[in-house]
C-alpha cells in the first residue's frame, strides 16, 4: 500500500468510545487531580493565538500516566490484580503503575531503560517497585516483560495499546471539554504529545465526541514521527532507526499501537513534530508565563503551537502539558541557556 | 505596653468577616483560576506530616495578588474607577493591579523598587502600567504614591491594609476549606507567607470560620519578623533595620497593616520565620515533587513546614504557595545548587 494515499477517517472504526471514557472517569473519581486549564495573555501573544494549557504535569506522579494505570488496576479482576503487575516504561508509566500498585498493596516490577532520567528511576523506586534496567540498543524490553509475566503470573499492563489505559488517559479530554466551556473557549484545535498514542487517542475520542469540529493533533519529537507518518499514510509505520531526542517520554514506542492508531485515524487526527530546541523553548515559556515545570516531551504540544507547526493564527488552541518529571540540571539549562 | 505580654484573641475584633469574603468570591466568579490543592507522598514523607500545597502561583499574573486587586476594582464606584489606579508594590501587587486595570481599560501607575526582579518589572510593563522606580534606601514610596494620587485623581489601591483587598485574598481560604473536604483532609494547621498581612489575614478569617480548630501561621523571612513579633506582643511592631532577603515579595511592608494585624490577632494566628536557604530548599522540593515554580517568598510557608518550625509531626498541614514570579537564574540556582 502506498504511504502517500491517506484513507478517510470513515475507513477506520474507533476501538474506544465515549462511554468507555465516561466509565473510567466515574471509576477514577476522587483519585485524581482535576488539573487546571491555564492561560496567560503574554503566552497567547507569544503564540499568536488563544493558547490554553492543560497542566497535566500537576497530576499525581507528575504525569498523565497515573490515570490510565489506575483505571487499569481498578478494572482488573481482584484475584488477578493480587498477583501484581509488570510493565515496561521509559519512566512515567512505570512510576504511575508503581503508585497504583502501592494503593492496592500488590507487587510491581518495572522494566526501564538504563539511561532513563535519574528522577524517573528514583520516583519509581520510591513507590516500591522492583526495577529491572535494560539496554536500549541491545535488549528487547517487550520480551523481558513477557517472560517476567509468564514466569511470575504478574499481569502485564501495556503502556498504551490497551482499552482501559486509553480510557483512563481519555478522562483528560472530558476535562478539557468541560473546562473550555467554563472558560468560554471553543477549541479549534487540541494538541497532544504522542509516543505509542495512549494519551492522544484517549483525549481525541473524548474531545471529538464533545466538540466534533475540533481538529486533534499528535505531536512527536523530530526523528520519531511514527504516528505522523502513520496518520498521513493510513497504516501503522515504524520509527526510522538512528534518531535521538531528549524528549525521552516520547521515544519509547517503536510503532504506534494498533488500537491507538485506529482511534486516532477514525477521528481524523493529524501529526506534527518538534525539535528538541523547540521543546526546550516551550519549557522556558511554561516556566515564565504559567509557573509550570514541564519535561521536554511534556512540553512538545506547547512547542508545536509556539513554533507555528500549523496555522493556528487567531484561533483557540488547547495544548496538553503531559508531564513534568525532568532532572534539575536539564530544566535549569532550558530556562537559562536556550535562545528564544 | 510590654511586648512580651500577649493579649488573648478575644481582646481583638476582626475588621473582616466571612460574609465579606463570600461576597468577594461571588464578585470574582469566572475571573479566577481555582488553583489546585496538591500533595505528593514523597513530599509528605520529607515533611513528616500530610502536606497539602495550595498552588496559588498558578493564579493569573503568577501570584495571589490578582484576587485582591480585581476585587478592589470591581468594588470601586465606576466613576472613581475610570480615573485609574495607582499603587506601590514590590512587584506582584503592581502586576496584578495592572492586569485588573487593563480589564477595565483604565490607566495604572505602579511605584516599584528599582531592584525588583526583572521578571516582575517586565510583567507589569507588559500589562500596560506606567512604572515609576524608586530607591529603597532613599525614597518614601508611600509618599510618592500619595502625591501621584493627589496630583492625578487616580485611586490609591493599598497592597494589603484594605478590606476589599483582604477579602479578595481571603477567597483562597474558602477554596482551601472546600478542597480539604474533597480530599478528606481536616487541616490541623494552615501556613501563609506574610509581609503586610493581606493574604494571611484574609485566608485566616475564612479558614477559622470554616474550621475553628485549625491553627493559622504567618511565615516571614528571617530578619523581617514584624508580624511574628506583633502577634506575640499583642501590638504592631516594625521591622528592625538592616536585614536583607531574597524573599522580595515578603520584605516590602515596614510594619503590619492595622486591619490585617487585627484580623490575624483576633483569630489567634502565630508567626514563624524562615531563612533564605530554607526558602530555596522549598523551591527545589516544589520543583521536584509537585512540578510547581515558586518564587522565594512564595515558597516560605512550605519552607516552614519542611524545616519543622513548629511541631507538625503526623498532622495535616496546608501551606500556601503564593507566587511564582522568579527570575530564571535564581530558580536554576535553587534547584541545582542548594544542599538538601
Amino acid at each position: 500500500m502506498s504511504s502517500i494515499v491517506s484513507k478517510s477517517p470513515a475507513a477506520f472504526a474507533s476501538p474506544l468510545a465515549l462511554a468507555d471514557i465516561e466509565a473510567a472517569a466515574a471509576r477514577l473519581r476522587g483519585h485524581l487531580v482535576r488539573t487546571p486549564l491555564l492561560e496567560s495573555p503574554a503566552l497567547s501573544a507569544l503564540a499568536g493565538c488563544r493558547l490554553l494549557v492543560k497542566a497535566e504535569a500537576l497530576q499525581r506522579t507528575g504525569a498523565f500516566k497515573f490515570r490510565g494505570a489506575l483505571n487499569k488496576m481498578l478494572s482488573l479482576d481482584p484475584a488477578l490484580r493480587a498477583k501484581g503487575v509488570v510493565a515496561s516504561s521509559s519512566g512515567n508509566h512505570g512510576n504511575a503503575l508503581a503508585a497504583a500498585a502501592k494503593m492496592f498493596g500488590v507487587p510491581c516490577k518495572i522494566v526501564m531503560p538504563a539511561d532513563a532520567p535519574a528522577m524517573k528511576i528514583a520516583n519509581t523506586r520510591r513507590n516500591g517497585a522492583d526495577i529491572i534496567l535494560y539496554d536500549r540498543a541491545r535488549d528487547d524490553r517487550f520480551a523481558i516483560v513477557e517472560k517476567l509475566s509468564h514466569d511470575t503470573g504478574m499481569i502485564n499492563v501495556p503502556p498504551y495499546d490497551d482499552a482501559d489505559v486509553m480510557a483512563g488517559q481519555g478522562t483528560i479530554g472530558l476535562e478539557i471539554i468541560g473546562q473550555c466551556g467554563e472558560a468560554g473557549a471553543s477549541p479549534d484545535a487540541v494538541l497532544i504529545p504522542s509516543s505509542g498514542g495512549g494519551l492522544s487517542s484517549g483525549i481525541t475520542v473524548a474531545v471529538k465526541a464533545g466538540s466534533p469540529a475540533t481538529q486533534c493533533y499528535t505531536v512527536e519529537p523530530h526523528g520519531f514521527d511514527r504516528m505522523a507518518r502513520s496518520l498521513a499514510g493510513g497504516e501503522r509505520q515504524s520509527n526510522r532507526p538512528g534518531a535521538g531526542s531528549i524528549q525521552d517520554a516520547l521515544t519509547g514506542a517503536p510503532i504506534p499501537g494498533k488500537l491507538t492508531f485506529a482511534a486516532l485515524a477514525a477521528n481524523g487526527a493529524l501529526g506534527l513534530t518538534v525539535t528538541d530546541e523547540e521543546a526546550m523553548q516551550a519549557m522556558a515559556a511554561l516556566f515564565e508565563h504559567l509557573k509550570l515545570v514541564a519535561e521536554p516531551g511534556g512540553a512538545a504540544a506547547v512547542a508545536a503551537v509556539l513554533a507555528r507547526k500549523a496555522n493556528f493564527s487567531g484561533k483557540t488552541v488547547v495544548a496538553v502539558c503531559s508531564g513534568g518529571n525532568v532532572d534539575a540540571g536539564l530544566f535549569a539549562q532550558a530556562i537559562t541557556c536556550v535562545p528564544k
